[in-house]
């Protein structure tokens, strides 16, 4: 008998089969294509090909633009949204625009054009987590930004134009719906229970076990009940923090941990999926009263990493309904067992 | 400069390229695969390799289940939700899950494997959407649905396991997350403004016209101001009206009518597009006072037609946040100039 799930943030219900689930070797995965290093933007060596760079981590003496780096971040030679001009918003007549303000910027996770997220060491890892809180906490200060996103789409599959492992961050002067619905359910979960979903749910995950993919001692990796997508992963700190950018030193080294670890399991049990990852942070400008009151009690930051293996159909998009062919739990044993 | 907007209903903003809008050319188009009849099994003279009929527009003296029909209903042989048993609520923890009760239907267009629905005469159109609404009708009539959500998939990659043309219907015990998002926006609008919403959009698009496809006497057609798609198009009747069911007979013909009009302008402009179509109608099992008291004035039931141009990347679900790069303008333009 095929099960109802409810998204305990968000009140979506998704249909999951229970049945029979399909094994990772049933989905027909897509491989990812290589990067030719000659004309690779995203390669040492090949700077010039890219607009002037934000931040890097790069080798003391090394020049800006130059090689010698490790993560360099540089905007997007053909961005949604720009950065330059006021913010203006007006009706049309009953409909509401906004010009396009904003950032799109790419951050280049390693000069070799093949080496993955999750082969890099933890240390690399870092670096690439640490350029995602420089840029956030730049941006932040820009008053025209109300939200920052920050996302990897990796393989072609995925949205990925260029197979450079690359991530990319996009401020936007208004916040993304998916992030309201959270926010709002977080804080009617709070409104109701006096305690944070987030806490309940990591509590839950830990307890209950038959979820779970990994845990350190700054994290923790599940499927999460409600997954739409088969071997759909959330990674949720165990500190309560609304905000990624006020990550700690050492919290940073486990998120990384965490990554590497979720990546290369998924990699191995999947054959090297293309997949997405979105960072859920807290809107950027926020008063401390009224709406925004609790929201560092009753929202945490969090990363949901979605592996593409069945087709996003439009009817899904359309309707919010998701059809899950392999249960959360199917999904999290085999991932459990992945020997990384 | 690109632009943000934002959709009126469900308050979700997109980045609208506005600079200089993707041509219907410029789009990679996969073709939709022909069917092979002799293994066909929604073909005349294949009904046995479907489960028995649950609705047929037969010939006078055909026999269920054998040749002689023009539209045939049957179960979906691999339903995502099964019909029999009881529902059954209950928590798991602090998570919600529901047994997966529910009806999974196929509509099959037609007996003819590759006579695709804007190729139908307008009679043929008529007998697929009056499938809809008898199904939709006697569905109504089980107290554990809660929804009737109808839509075809058209392509593979829109998420058509089989070529010959079909729609499907799915009962369930819950409302789409999607649905609840209309409703809600509709709603707030009414008891804001004392008008509804859908009112207020026919009445700026017929005024305005620059987003316009096609209108008739009971139908217009338009592209979405905050489209979240290129070239995606809706289908909204004039009078209102919350549910689909309650169709009256002359407008069922001029449904017909402005749905092959719009598929066959599409079919022309993108080259066969895959797409996806979706009927928003209200939910069924509603009392007449509370939250829905207001239904049958703040909600109009329509279609959302969804070309699959570009690809839906998991971050465009992740996050709501979707960038579209043919404005509607320039969309219905191309659309309006194409004759048919």
């Amino acid at each position: 008998m095929p099960e109802l799930r409810r998204d305990p943030i968000v009140g979506r219900w998704v249909i999951v089969a229970t049945e029979r689930g399909k094994r990772p070797s049933e989905y027909q995965v897509a491989s990812v294509e290589l990067a030719d290093r000659g004309k690779d933007p995203f390669a040492e060596g090949n700077e010039h090909l890219t607009p002037s760079e934000l931040y890097a981590a790069r080798e003391p003496g090394s020049k800006p633009n130059g090689p010698g780096w490790q993560v360099r971040v540089v905007p997007n030679r053909f961005p949604a949204l720009r950065i330059e001009g006021e913010l203006d918003k007006e009706p049309h007549g009953i409909y509401d625009r906004m010009n396009g303000i904003g950032a799109h910027e790419v951050v280049i996770e390693t000069p070799d054009p093949n080496m993955q997220l999750e082969q890099q060491p933890v240390e690399g890892i870092v670096r690439v987590l640490e350029a995602y809180r420089v840029r956030m906490t730049d941006l932040l200060r820009d008053s025209r930004f109300r939200y920052i996103l920050i996302f990897k789409n990796h393989g072609r599959q995925a949205g990925a134009s260029l197979p450079h492992p690359h991530s990319q961050l996009i401020a936007t002067p208004v916040t993304p719906n998916h992030v309201k619905e959270k926010l709002e359910g977080g804080k009617q979960y709070f409104a109701y229970k006096d305690r944070s979903i987030y806490e309940d749910i990591l509590r839950q995950e830990v307890r209950e076990g038959a979820r779970l993919v990994y845990e350190n001692a700054g994290f923790v990796v599940f499927c999460p009940f409600a997954s739409r997508f088969p071997f759909e992963v959330t990674v949720l700190p165990r500190r309560q923090c609304a905000d990624y950018h006020a990550i700690q030193p050492d919290e940073m080294l486990l998120l990384a941990d965490a990554m590497k670890i979720t990546l290369q399991k998924l990699s191995k049990a999947l054959n090297q999926p293309q997949y997405n990852y979105i960072l859920h942070t807290a809107p950027a400008r926020r008063p401390r009263y009224g709406y925004w009151a609790t929201i560092d009690l009753d929202f945490r930051w969090h990363i949901e990493i979605l592996p593409r293996l069945t087709l996003i159909a439009g009817f899904e998009v359309g309707s919010g309904f998701y059809i899950n062919p392999t249960p959360p739990e199917e999904a999290a044993k085999y991932l459990r067992e992945i020997t990384v």
